[in-house]
């Protein structure tokens, strides 16, 4: 068996102990006689395996005692529509800051349930920034001011907390979370799908201010009602528990690892290798400004469009795979969530500066 | 490590050799040196195991080809909202057949979204019996007609198709999928969540006529719009990866124990041994009609319900386990889905005689 450097915008790398763990537990989880996929989702041992990650990602985040954290399907695409849905709370209009692909998905299905304002956009540097606090227009009858704390496609990530006064601050941080500590107390709502730092795809998880709970639009379904998830601890129907079971070994390895500060350490480490290497080489570019690079996300570019079939091809023969931009914006991009160690970035690099010596 | 015998209603046991594969495969999928729930859903090895597992399906189901087979997620209760979302069509009411429990949860959630009419009900038998087709009063301008197939706390199956002519059938069929052959050109839509016969929870899967699906409510989500998932083969989002791929080895599983009528012929022998010995004895009582009696989930009573958890105890100290019956109905309850063996059901009949015998 020869593992890969993986670096997938997601689903994504997990770390390798937690693969293993899985695999060993696959036939009997602790005696159990059974897979964690088998055992009934209200019997004592699941109940167990749901209380301990979630105890897990409450200490991880530092979870005020006023916040509730959901376990749910649907993806961040989901949320987006479902997140009008429960956090409208009588209004009917929300704010929006537009940042490149994925805020811009998160405003068009919102849409669908109220009127959206851009309170901010990075259009004229074609999604290469984040807006400046100071050129933010909030509505103050918004129901909540929308972010996507990072954008997995361009590459932009927020390296600071927008304060949005008495409106909710609502972020998307599917790419993002446990990749850094955070001041949960700063936001109303955090969402994200679980397939980049978390776990397998299929699982959503929303930490939501209790307070803005409690006033879903009618024709919410019962299973994406956070107020009815909240009163049955996200149980209102099977959860996805073998996604859950995965997300709680997770959690147990970001804290074995010295927990959210020492991944962010080790996260800035690795993207300092990436970017620093990017801002050397006359070959690679980078069209990021430089205080909203993503530490999740690198997108570059080689110096013609004709070189990245030769580069990828490169890459995957030396055992690094998934380094295709996203269409949208082309180029390469290298997505280095918690679990893809330094030595991947290290490998990236010395290829990097190879195929440049030979072809630039 | 010693496996238990798996009574689960829900997550349900899997079968072995599958349990077996995802372990052997779980760091380095077939070479590609990645676990599966580590891979893109757009990369080739994802996408490969994605058209394997819905070939396998429309081969075992022999699904004709103007049906779309969705995989989507947020379980069979998402779908009793998602269901009416998309396929009122204009019309304002639907016709629902009451049988128990899930019809019952199917009922209460459709009515945010339409006239609800219930066209039969088994009331009167306290949901012991499946309502003959003669006492249906359907509704002509019904959108659909709704059943639940299998009703896993009451322990009532359909055995037969109903028939509602030009209105389209849609069947709940979570507990009883891929257990027997079904003739789906007899339905409008056939959907379950995964969690019983085909994979870990946080899977549903959608079989539906094609020309009902395009006409879905304006509040429906982008992620539970059926014609989106179709056009977009399901990927509208990141789908739930790794499930698929543990419902592809299933489906494989199934193929090679002779397909869905060896499925039918095995259920209907391990359903005989428990209900035979029901029928025999004058200590243990099943409440369900005989020809509706599901054979899938096996409700029965103890004479005297302060001897349940006497009973309970003495199955798990023998390895049998998740064999108490749903809070609703009370009792014993033992689900023997495809991937329960015979000498489980044969173990449990003998435990069985031991109690009555030691107790009667």
């Amino acid at each position: 068996m020869t593992r890969v450097f993986n670096f997938s915008a997601g689903p994504a790398a997990l770390p390798e102990p937690v693969l293993r763990e899985a695999a060993a537990e696959m036939l009997d989880w602790h005696g159990s006689g059974m897979s964690v996929m088998e055992m009934s989702h209200r019997g004592k041992e699941f109940m167990g395996i749901l209380a301990e990650t979630k105890a897990l990602l409450v200490e991880l985040l530092q979870i005020p005692s006023n916040y509730k954290v959901l376990f749910l399907q649907g993806g961040a695409i989901g949320q987006n529509a479902i997140i009008p849905m429960n956090l409208l709370r009588g209004r009917t209009s929300a704010d929006y800051v537009h940042t490149g692909e994925w805020s811009k998905k998160s405003i068009e299905e919102a849409q669908k349930y109220c009127t959206v304002r851009v309170a901010a956009t990075a259009e004229a540097s074609q999604y290469t920034h984040v807006p400046k606090q100071s050129t933010w227009d909030i509505d103050p009858n918004a129901a909540y001011v929308h972010i996507c704390a990072n954008e997995t496609i361009g590459g932009v990530e927020y390296h600071w907390t927008p304060d949005t006064g008495d409106i909710p601050l609502v972020a998307d941080m599917s790419s993002n979370f446990l990749s850094k500590p955070v001041d949960v107390s700063r936001f109303g709502l955090i969402y994200g799908g679980a397939q980049k730092n978390i776990g397998p795809a299929g699982l959503t998880l929303v930490i939501v201010r209790d307070d803005l709970i409690g006033q879903a639009l009618p024709i919410t379904p019962s299973v994406f009602d956070y107020r009815v998830l909240a009163d049955n601890d996200s149980m209102i129907n099977t959860p996805p528990t073998y996604a859950i079971y995965i997300a709680g070994l997770v959690f147990k390895w970001i804290k074995a690892q010295g927990g959210l500060a020492a991944m962010a350490e080790l996260n800035r480490r690795k993207a300092a290798v990436l970017y620093d290497y990017l801002d050397a080489t006359g070959f690679y570019t980078s069209p990021i400004a430089k205080e909203d690079r993503s530490l999740m996300n690198v997108p570059f570019r080689l110096p013609d469009p004709k070189l990245d079939a030769e580069f990828l091809k490169g890459a995957e023969a030396r055992g690094m795979v998934q380094l295709k931009g996203h269409r949208v914006v082309g180029g390469m991009r290298a997505s280095i969530y918690n679990a893809v160690p330094v030595e991947a970035v290290q490998a990236l690099v010395a290829y990097m500066k190879e195929f440049e010596a030979a072809r630039g």
